[in-house]
């Protein structure tokens, strides 16, 4: 069987799945003429699926370190079980097939932008560098690209760390804008408005044209570092988890219900309160990985909300070069992020 | 505490959540001032929620009767704990509060338009006359409507077990047409397009001017079925959840990608082979309670795919009539309807 584009021919089980949704992949470090090998530094955890773990394993590191360790060698690839999401990672090509498209060379430095729950992957320092203990994971090791996959050359501008947080998220921005600019003159509301795909998008929304912007969160700490960095019209503080408190948040910040809401927080429960706070008419983007289908779909019928629901696309054209731009034009987003990264 | 319009008083546990999200529902029979009380006659259980009580047991009718009587006597609603799904309702208004805004009266036939899931029911006949084996369930028995509940008065022109089955799926093709009047012309491919959800969204793609459009099927009986119907230009089996088959049938169909795939099968695992059926820039639509919200989210970014995928809200407005209308317009659609209601 030759290469396929979507990397069939690395399924292991179940036959006829694509990789996303296989139990195990092949994770041999030989490549086919449209593959590229790359030589992993970093893996940058999904922070649904670092949640889980760590949440599972009450924060011990080393017990979280042995699960994914345990998880790469069972299923050739990073992707939790439990939350379904991978992450993405940071390293440099080592080789590339002679059929390759991705236009990479040997000692580029790269951040992947498909996931890596789809993404053949192996580990050859047993993560001893990493402490379990954040959702950046220093180690060595080898991935594989297909002919569809897409990569990144990280910008010489920017520090490797920084650009890899960016471009994990790098397509709620994208998407955001997208639907700000389609609504024209737009009221939006971000739930999850102080973390990484939620500060972007406030940008985004901003940028695009959007009329008022509130940014909802669920701390005074992070009320207080949204405020500040000032990407937001209005920073509120409300349980995104409770649909009367959100609603009633959104409500007063905007002084009516959202055109657009971009939900960015990642724990479960937060359809109702989503859906409850956007305008008839109005259109909700989930880019939450700890959204439940069935809830945001029964909740607006429930609801009786004629509300646009719309699945978070982690690929638009352009998404990595567009979210850079963003935070190399912003010092405040860029000053969010850089704090996050210090553990702040 | 007076009622709530969306049913927050009717929430036994947790506290705060809507009743779509609340594991136990208070299914008193006294109405509150703005709602209205339903004497039951016949739920219709949910497709996915049918399935999965079936194969759980077996096709053991007595066991599967006995599992919906205990879950709508442990919740105060008919909500499966597994596939979170529920169903809709006919019967009989029995009492109106005198704040009621829906415009209902005592004496009026109707079906609930909400879901099961977050409608507060009691059964008091012990579900006799149903034999566990079948999606429409004869009973005795109350449900609750609050003041932003939704409620069809079922037309005299019109079998209630077959209005019934067209409301059940009704914002199917409310959204298809919306989405493809939206594109312009375009190709439509419906997966699972012989079933109730997918007749209705095939003829409603047609109506609101798709230029070509593939019905995909699972098997020669649903084949034929759909191709003596004649509300597809094509139709083609395939089986949805292989993704390479799926998108060759649909390819293969239309001449390329769909520019509109609507995806109405109630079986896991349709989300990549509805994503690689998909042109760049084009929509899927799930309507399928079985839909993996990080499968499609995944999937996209892993296959590098620009398509806007939307979750399938059951409620837009005028969506009742807008599909007991096309029903009424299109004899075939009809006769396949009345076919699946007699058990071929």
């Amino acid at each position: 069987m030759g290469s396929s584009p979507v990397g069939l021919h690395r399924v292991l089980a179940p036959p006829g799945v694509l990789p996303q949704a296989a139990d195990q992949l092949d994770n041999r470090a030989e490549i086919e003429p449209d593959e590229v090998r790359i030589k992993v530094e970093r893996l940058n955890l999904d922070a649904a699926s670092f949640r889980q773990l760590s949440e599972k394993h009450s924060g011990d590191g080393t017990a979280i370190r042995a699960e994914v360790l345990e998880i790469i060698a069972n299923r050739g690839k990073m992707q939790n079980p439990v939350t379904g999401s991978g992450g993405m990672l940071i390293g440099t090509v080592d080789a590339v097939g002679p059929e390759s498209p991705l236009g990479l060379v040997a000692g580029d430095r790269v951040a992947t932008l498909v996931s890596l729950t789809l993404t053949p992957l192996a580990i050859t320092d047993g993560l001893v560098r990493w402490d379990g203990r954040s959702e950046q994971v220093p180690c060595a090791g080898y991935a594989i690209l297909f002919a569809r996959s897409i990569a990144a050359v990280l910008p010489d501008d920017l520090d490797p760390e920084l650009a890899l947080a960016v471009l994990d998220v790098c397509g709620a921005p994208a998407l955001t804008a997208r639907v700000v600019r389609a609504c024209g003159s737009s009221t939006v509301a971000v739930i999850g408005g102080a973390g990484k795909s939620g500060s972007l998008s406030l940008v985004a929304a901003r940028e695009a044209g959007a009329s008022r912007t509130v940014g909802i969160v669920p701390s005074t700490a992070e009320r207080d570092r949204l405020t500040e960095a000032g990407v937001a019209d209005v920073v509120a503080i409300a349980d995104a988890r409770d649909p009367v408190a959100l609603s009633a948040a959104v409500t007063e910040a905007l002084g009516g219900p959202a055109d657009v809401t971009v939900v960015c927080v990642d724990v479960p429960g937060c359809e109702h309160g989503a859906i409850l706070a956007t305008a008839d008419g109005g259109t909700v983007v989930f880019f939450s990985m700890a959204t439940s289908f069935a809830a945001a779909a029964l909740g607006a019928e429930g609801l009786a909300a004629d509300v646009t629901m719309l699945i978070g696309n982690g690929y638009l054209p352009g998404h990595a070069g567009y979210a850079l731009d963003l935070l190399r034009k912003d010092p405040a987003v860029r000053r969010l992020f850089e704090a996050r990264l210090a553990g702040h």
